[in-house]
């Protein structure tokens, strides 16, 4: 069911996003481009869509909503990749390395402020206030998240919460927009923005577990790429759980200086005969079987059983 | 009159700007209280407040409403100083240079959010998406300055319409909001736009004039800092006119080495001479007449005496 609604609404989408693009102007939109026609997921507006589709709404207008989250999760991922000094995204150099740190900030602020006017296009305070909301938590996540990467030492209690303001916070919001867009019960909007929260730190998980366990090929992202940027993720909390204060010590040191080739396909290798990346993906499992729960009570057919498929689809993903 | 507002409505909208940003998270917050509490002129808040209250308005949300304008505007200039590579701002050194550009972004971002937020709270969906547009236009307009600066010829049009977009569409919509939070008329609505758009280029007009003809220890900004950058504002682009081509190619080849110190002061001298930051301010004379004529439709009494005394403000500042 969900490979129908891939073959059939993620091109609606897509073309909704486009339409939308082509109305920025032109140093904006080719920044735009690059970040938000570069064949990502689509997770994010496809959850909104099938949460209304659920709920029998069919009003064109849903595209748009969806398409906000998209800008939103795009404008995020603008800042974010500068910040981090990333190299590259879906495939493709980073936006701020092609067109500069200037356009790619005012292309980010550009995203959000037309996110934020097709949501009041919408005319719904509840969506308006959320949806700052939920920009504003995503954007204190990251700030957390750079305050932690001093520390050498970070609790699973802390990454949690990470990467709950990082990516669960939206994909819990696109959940509960699609159930506003068609007017649903208070009961539907809870079960719904649950089972968004959860498929969406399940999401991140295994998204972590894929940076040690996947094949660059595969994912199209460096394998270990968090390693090598010491980048406190749930694979790497486990690794450094069995290391004597010592040897952490040392990891850090080495990290610091950059891996040498060799130790670097070394701790690749314990981590992964550790099974680190396995377990975190096992973490998220009760997390999906949670989410799981939350669907019962939306009525059954084709959209809640695409939305059963997603957690299927994220407990299996191999890219 | 206005000195009677400066000192009692000021430091209350300078509280209600403590309280919103105590709320932060404090990795956020510190960039955030470098930028808004920095000495600030309120002229923002201050337009909206004096609206509202021109109409009778006296709701404690007026503060709030007023205060995302600054958050708004602090917002853009973190944001604008990382791009424009700004070493000061309002006598501090510039955020970026202070807390990094990694966190001026984000506390950028937090900043758009918690005003976004602020202004979802008056559960008014034209206000949502008034001000959802004002932050996209002036985020356009920073784009179009930047794509301008590669050329070296601007027409004063050109440098108009970038003015309007980065200083008067807010100003514009804080005048505006001021009308819709007390429930004025369509009539007021359109002239406290136009008293906004007209004060607001003038502002701007006399800021650039400033920069060539206030000293330092005045305006907190070093004298000549816009030729030295080679910002084609309104004084600038009246010299340069009177240029052969042959010295204007001179004056950009001189401009991009960096002019030497002699050089500099000779030409901020020839500029002073030729009278373009007074012929500047000869400019702004219009658009503050415009603004006085739209006072007209607004009730006789204290706060549009105070909106008065603002148009004479702007035309005799010193700094």
């Amino acid at each position: 069911m969900l490979a129908t609604y891939f073959s059939t609404e993620i091109p609606q989408i897509n073309k909704t996003l486009e339409s939308i693009l082509a109305d920025l102007p032109p140093s904006v939109r080719e920044v735009a481009v690059h970040i938000v026609l570069s064949g990502g997921k689509r997770l994010r507006p496809l959850l909104l869509f099938l949460f209304a589709s659920a709920l029998g709404c069919k009003k064109e207008s849903v595209y748009f909503l969806a398409s906000a989250f998209e800008l939103l999760h795009s404008a995020s991922l603008l800042h974010d990749d500068i910040l981090d000094q990333a190299q590259s995204r879906r495939k493709k150099t980073a936006a701020h390395l092609v067109f500069g740190v200037n356009k790619t900030v005012l292309a980010g602020d550009a995203l959000f402020a037309r996110a934020s006017l097709l949501v009041a296009a919408q005319d719904c305070s509840q969506m308006m206030t959320r949806f700052a909301e939920v920009m504003e938590k995503t954007v204190m996540a990251e700030v957390q998240e750079i305050d932690l990467v001093r520390q050498n030492d970070v609790s699973m209690e802390e990454y949690l919460e990470v990467i709950t303001g990082k990516t669960a916070y939206i994909i819990e919001a696109c959940c509960e927009f699609g159930v506003l867009a068609a007017g649903g019960t208070g009961e539907q909007l809870q079960a719904a923005k649950a089972y968004g929260l959860n498929i969406g730190i399940a999401f991140q998980l295994v998204d972590d577990a894929l940076d040690y366990s996947a094949a660059e090929d595969i994912s199209g992202k460096p394998q270990g790429g968090d390693l090598r940027e010491g980048k406190l993720t749930l694979p790497l909390i486990f690794y450094l759980e069995n290391l004597t204060k010592e040897e952490k010590a040392n990891f850090w040191e080495e990290q610091r200086k950059g891996f040498s080739k060799l130790r670097f396909s070394e701790i690749l290798q314990d981590i992964n005969a550790q099974n680190c990346p396995q377990r975190t993906r096992q973490a998220a499992r009760k997390y999906l079987e949670i989410a799981a729960q939350k669907l019962e009570v939306f009525p059954s057919g084709k959209a809640r059983q695409a939305l059963q498929e997603i957690i299927d689809y994220i407990w299996q993903r191999e890219k």
